[in-house]
């Protein structure tokens, strides 16, 4: 990988694609949540792409993948930027893509949606409800979030306990990818394919385009449910998920939080632990009597309409990484990981994990599905005390207590969720990616080898 | 009551009685272990009697109680001094009487002990002991405590869970009490009226003697087991309490103690629950079979003089007030509070309240029986946050979760483990002692009204 590259003859190339050289909009389109792991803001925070490109058509996305790779200049996309891995963070220089301006919500049809990849999640969103419709489901990051980067780089979230993960069959029905080749492709996925470039990481092409299901859209209530115990609150969340209640969100967050829940007073307080839920309305009075047979109380139950009026945060800002969010802007101590427990869930490993840990890990919880099962998360505050301590801790949740951990503390997608080189994923970026310029460092299942050995000059 | 009284006329009716009348002498024996609780520490701390008397012999008990009828002198009872309410303190000055020279260990046959009030438990044990017997139980606080001290002022400990509390009956054959009247005379007490003088602080009679059951010796091993989560270590307890395994004590002592016991290094390391125990040596094998079937491990297993050697506390030590005080004497912010868990007992509920109360509690637990039924209590140490809060947690711990406190931060009988007046006890005081002169203060059944009203006078 070469780190000289000729970056006024690139740029004249540009012709008028919107450019930034000056180091204000690099530094801070370089960088994204990454901060929330201490080891990675070690490694990452001095690191800045030189040049950001912020292409607003298919065509301008193609020009820019051209000259990338005439240019062998390292390439790496951008979406809303609200990653925690560091996983829009140019390792090794060269040229940021941002793609918030390829943001055409081109269609949406009944049970259907088609978007260019730069688009806001919450345009989309709401794009798709004034149609009756919404999505399956989306990131707490709804707000910054763009569809494309959640497919590139997230995995599930607000939705998820009703429909899965976001890898799960059916909820993207195709994507297209641009190639970074001197003469660019654009390659339609469909169906399996699609995990080719899911939670990639935008090394294995630059995706334009997204086909999505949508479903029929519920005016879920925002709501807050009490316990006095956080077994309680678990057992409560494992019953109504097991007795189908339609919910939309289901958060389980200890009443340690609650000082970091300032703007809700009350409606959270810290001799209580929360279910933060949205609840399809029919089904409010149904979740109300299982809260209090369970010996807990609901604190609100509010619209979004009534919720925004309240100065409160909506429901899906309560759970998934937004809790840990809220604890990080007030306590730089903090930092987290993300636990994936073993099923059947048992909310008694939990007691005994806070037991064990005390005021080392602050816990909440979230109520998902995989391959139609629950599945239960969690992504506990933990307070840092080195990169030892944090592998030890991470040992102990493993072999301890059966979860799996999805590193947060490290770059690349197999250290990360992913566990083991994807092979497919390797294949297909040898076709989208051939001279292995996009994200250099964030796959380990890439070798410079791999790389296509042409003349980088032979257009230039 | 009056507090002016001629004590230098006192003294010298006293003969040969041993006395002390010296501020030294005074400060040291006019308190116990109060302060454990700030509460009590700033009402008793400056209190102080006025004399103290050390009666030999029955007849000088008897002496001593005659002048302070007559002289109408307050009289407070001390055996060890190791109460944890200031029930030796003399709340209104006059005599201390300590009897820990009335000590005499009067007769050991097959299943029975004869001993004067004052003999220190250890001493009474060892004698039993040698003639191949042990005592039923007793405080943790052996080694000072006196048997009068205990029967007057303590409710069971270790031994507890083989042979129930020492109100139990069979326990105590018989009491013989002095009265405090210018005559005095013993009265003997049996079967089901020793509960008149029984935890009665003193109140209503100088217990001088008493007979106590004795049971065959056992050579207790002293062990522990570590468990990985405190609720596994309290479900192994009520197991092997439940399937009746021989022994003598069985704690429970949460991981956040180890660094209090810190000679026992990794016999109790600060990632692991552990109980103490004192197992009956043909059991050993089948606790070390339960200990391991419950994932758990026994740290350590050695013989009374094992564990001396090894410059260790003995178990039982390290279980009822002495983990409490181990943690007190490391770190004064720590009180505690005596709690009776409802029956049946469950472990979740400790665990709900372990997350409830966080660092502001930390848990050990005893195994005892009572009624026959197993019966656990909670000693938790209490981070101090002032007098408010303390009765806040204590309506907590009782509404919430159904336990009974025995409130270890007042003087009286009735507010702390009695709950209501004994009439029976009052009554017997209206006999034992009718001037009111006895530990006054420390029973809200008694009235100034209630004192006998003759002239002091007639006999002086
Ligand atoms: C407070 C907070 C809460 C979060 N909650 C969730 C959650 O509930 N669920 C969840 O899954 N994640 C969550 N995340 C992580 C993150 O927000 C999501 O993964 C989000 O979907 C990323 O979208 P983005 O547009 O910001 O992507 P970016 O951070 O911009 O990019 C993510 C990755 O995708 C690549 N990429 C971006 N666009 C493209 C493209 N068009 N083609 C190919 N590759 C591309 C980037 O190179 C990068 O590697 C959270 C993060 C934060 C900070
Ligand atoms: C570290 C520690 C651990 C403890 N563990 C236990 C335990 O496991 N179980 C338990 O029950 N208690 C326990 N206690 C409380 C206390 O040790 C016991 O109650 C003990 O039995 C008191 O005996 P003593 O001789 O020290 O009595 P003292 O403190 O001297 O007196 C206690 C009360 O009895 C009265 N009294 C004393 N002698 C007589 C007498 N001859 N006639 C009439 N009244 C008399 C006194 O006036 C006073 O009111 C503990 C205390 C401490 C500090």
């Amino acid at each position: 990988m070469t780190k000289t590259w000729n970056q006024a003859a690139f740029t004249a190339e540009l012709g008028k694609i919107r450019v930034h050289a000056d180091e204000k909009y690099l530094a801070a389109r370089s960088h994204d949540y990454f901060w929330y792991s201490p080891i990675l803001n070690d490694q990452l925070k001095d690191l800045r792409g030189e040049l950001l490109v912020m292409p607003q058509t298919v065509e301008e996305v193609k020009h820019v993948a051209s000259l990338v790779a005439r240019h062998r200049v390292p390439l790496t996309l951008r979406g809303g930027g609200t990653g925690n891995y560091g996983q829009c963070v140019p390792l090794e220089g060269g040229v940021i893509m941002d793609l918030t301006r390829l943001s055409e919500v081109i269609e949406i049809t009944p049970g259907h949606a088609r978007v260019q990849a730069g688009a806001r999640i919450s345009r989309l969103d709401d794009a798709a409800r004034e149609t009756g419709q919404e999505l399956l489901m989306y990131p707490s990051t709804r707000q910054m979030a763009t569809i494309g980067g959640f497919l590139a780089g997230g995995s599930g979230g607000i939705g998820s306990l009703r429909h899965g993960m976001l890898r799960d069959p059916g909820n993207i029905s195709y994507v297209k990818v641009v190639t970074v080749e001197p003469e660019p492709q654009v390659i339609e996925l469909h169906g399996d394919e699609i995990q080719k470039v899911q939670h990639a990481y935008g090394t294995n092409g630059i995706v334009v385009e997204i086909g999505l299901a949508l479903t029929k859209a519920t005016d879920w209530i925002h709501t807050a449910a009490l316990f006095d115990g956080y077994d309680r609150a678990l057992d409560f969340a494992i019953d109504v998920q097991q007795d189908g209640l339609d919910c939309y969100l289901l958060s389980a967050v200890e009443r340690r939080f609650a000082p970091y829940y300032r703007k809700f007073g009350d409606y959270f307080p810290a001799d209580r632990d929360a279910i933060f839920a949205m609840v399809a309305p029919e089904e409010m009075d149904r979740f109300r009597a299982d809260v209090e047979a369970k010996g807990g109380r609901v604190s609100f139950a509010m619209t979004k309409t009534e919720i925004q009026e309240a100065g409160l945060q909506p429901a899906y800002e309560c759970g998934w990484n937004h809790t840990t969010l809220q604890a990080l802007k007030m306590d730089k101590g903090w930092t987290y990981l993300q636990v994936a427990y073993p099923r059947p869930f048992d909310p008694e490993l939990v007691m005994r994990q806070m037991q064990r840990h005390g005021e080392d890990l602050f816990w909440h919880h979230e109520m998902a599905r995989m391959d139609g099962e629950i599945q239960i998360f969690a992504l506990p505050l933990v307070r840092y005390r080195g990169k030892d301590a944090m592998y030890d801790l991470i040992a102990e949740l493993e072999e301890k207590d059966g979860c799996t951990i999805f590193d947060p503390h490290v770059v690349t997608i197999e250290d990360g969720g992913m566990k083991e080189i994807d092979d497919s994923q390797i294949a297909f970026k040898k076709l989208a990616d051939p001279y292995g310029l996009m994200n250099p460092g964030k796959t380990r299942g890439w070798t410079a080898d791999m790389a296509r050995g042409e003349d980088p000059n032979t257009e230039n």
